[in-house]
């Protein structure tokens, strides 16, 4: 690799892309959003602020999402970014502990220190969560957090033990942190919509309608103690969400379901031609259930990663920014033609070692 | 009163205003972002996720505002309050300190403690800095907030004492937090940048270019280590500003000067006419430099901001919300019409007393 910089975080890949190389790195769709919702920029000329909630209309359009809320209890974020760190902010306490999935959306370790909090993890076998690994280590946290369809893993937790979970949370009074961003990207089982009164839910704009540059995003509690002290927050840390986007998301919402099903079809080509791709590279992984990444097995991860980039032009993650120290995460973001490319990119990386 | 709720804070007037209200309340402007802001919109099809940082072109083009600066000393924010969360978190150590000014802008002593420290204060005589006040509790500091032109006071610092801190700050490793958000609006005096490897700024585009609901502001910092350590934390916390809204700025940034001129001529004629006004009504106020507020003494503020509001039609907020137990602060961001009918309604207050 000669003088070359090792590759050692995602941020590492920073505006690399495009060009001769394939990115099977960054997770966002590649496909534009509602035509909807850029027709909301034509005759757009408000500027004042909003109010720091959310604009109301977008906040009513989100309750058939969370069963038995009301408007009031949802806050529009900067994207799920926001949610989650003003949720974390909002429930933490001296010495809290925060109890994550293993492996783990990039983001969440950083989210609970920011917080002021520490994490720990309950360990997922093969994407899966088992139900006595986490219920062992439940007991004095203040939140666990839940995320299905998972990234990195692609993975969809059985509603059962969804179920299991809030019953848990509830008995042992843990907050339940459900990110559910990928929710309408579900190609096998049946996504489960976590409740209760202490379900704080994640969701964001940017995977179901294309949305990520915008960063719209919100946080769903039932606890209006949670959403009165996040609305606080907010107040100081950001105020309103930018009111053109809040209205392109309510445009984005009110848009013929088609989108999502026409998008939905596209990504499960998708899905199937890199998985159907790597198993006949002799890659050892499961199939995606959502979501839009890929997590086969390596022999060395972030060796296998620049080496892939350096020599190859393709770009992946190393799993052990995500807590899985022997995989590697593709995300199959991109079009057929590119993700056959890519494939084939891989192939002579694994006939080379 | 009867069984009116008390007024204990600004939130109790979020949404409202309008009709046979006169709201001297909320601080932003009415007049409308320049054209070119959005103009922006008509083609507009962008939707990936931009740089963490912001877009490259909006960061260039601030170099000017920061003397001897790079394009990648600054971060684009969701307007100044996220500049402030952010800068304040990514100087935060354990048990340390930030000297605000008192009066403070109402949020401040909120930012320092979401940050995980302690507000100390150094209090404004007349609205100016006292040196020999500020020196006295400068030492064991991680921080002091500079704001000038000031919310609530409308005072401006002048450029020697600036140059005093600068040089003060420097010799005891003391962070400058410099809130410039108003930076154009200056009516009497010089405005001084500050400057030097300990100042980070905080700037918006909210009250300049008439942008706060779009919600773009941004911080800078000499410090790299500062800089990359904010840039992380965004990574977690929000990702990029509003893709969109970033182009909004720069176009805003790009329009003719005139646009600023014009519209602190407009400032100019309100700021006289509530001066002169509150003068003939006999209250004690001094003459605002910048910004767009007045700062009148009161006997009882809280109980003036309740019987304004509720016998008077008229919002005003109690100066004990911004370290001010003996002030009201009145925002004159309203047309001349709205600022004369509003001070007929103060003098009958007055008189009623």
């Amino acid at each position: 690799m000669g003088n070359k910089s090792l590759i050692t975080s995602p941020s590492f890949f920073i505006g690399k892309g495009g060009g001769e190389l394939i990115s099977f790195g960054s997770g966002q769709p590649d496909l534009p959003p509602p035509a909807e919702t850029f027709a909301v920029l034509k005759d757009y000329q408000e500027f004042k602020y909003g109010p720091v909630p959310g604009q109301p209309a977008l906040r009513e359009a989100l309750v058939p999402v969370c069963p038995g809320s009301n408007p009031d209890q949802f806050v529009i974020t900067n994207g799920g970014s926001e949610a989650i760190d003003l949720a974390l902010r909002a429930i933490a306490v001296p010495g809290g502990k925060v109890l994550l999935p293993r492996p783990y959306y990039y983001s969440y370790p950083h989210n609970v220190r920011l917080a002021g909090m520490t994490p720990v993890y309950y360990d997922l076998a093969d994407g899966k969560i088992v139900l006595g690994e986490l219920e062992a280590k439940l007991a004095g946290v203040r939140a666990i957090m839940v995320n299905s369809p998972s990234n990195p893993t692609g993975t969809l937790q059985a509603p059962a033990t969804l179920k299991a979970i809030e019953a848990l949370a509830h008995r042992l009074g843990v907050y339940i942190i459900a990110d559910n961003v990928y929710r309408e990207l579900v190609y096998e089982g049946e996504f489960y919509q976590l409740a209760g009164p202490k379900v704080i839910t994640i969701d964001s704009f940017s995977k179901t309608y294309s949305m990520c540059g915008y960063r719209v995003g919100y946080v769903h509690a039932y606890d209006q103690a949670v959403i009165d002290r996040i609305v606080e927050m907010k107040t100081h840390t950001s105020m309103n969400t930018n009111i053109l986007a809040q209205e392109m998301a309510l445009a984005a919402l009110r848009s013929p379901r088609a989108y999502i099903d026409e998008h939905l079809q596209i990504w499960r080509q998708r899905r199937d031609r890199i998985y159907a791709g790597m198993r006949e590279l002799g890659l050892d992984l499961w199939q995606p259930e959502g979501a839009f990444y890929v997590f086969p097995k390596f022999d060395n991860p972030n060796q296998a990663v620049n080496e892939l980039y350096y020599d190859h032009g393709l770009i992946a993650y190393d799993g052990s920014w995500f807590g899985a120290p022997d995989r590697v995460r593709f995300s199959y973001a991109l079009d057929l033609d590119k993700i056959e490319e890519g494939l084939g990119r891989l192939g002579e990386y694994l006939k080379s070692r």
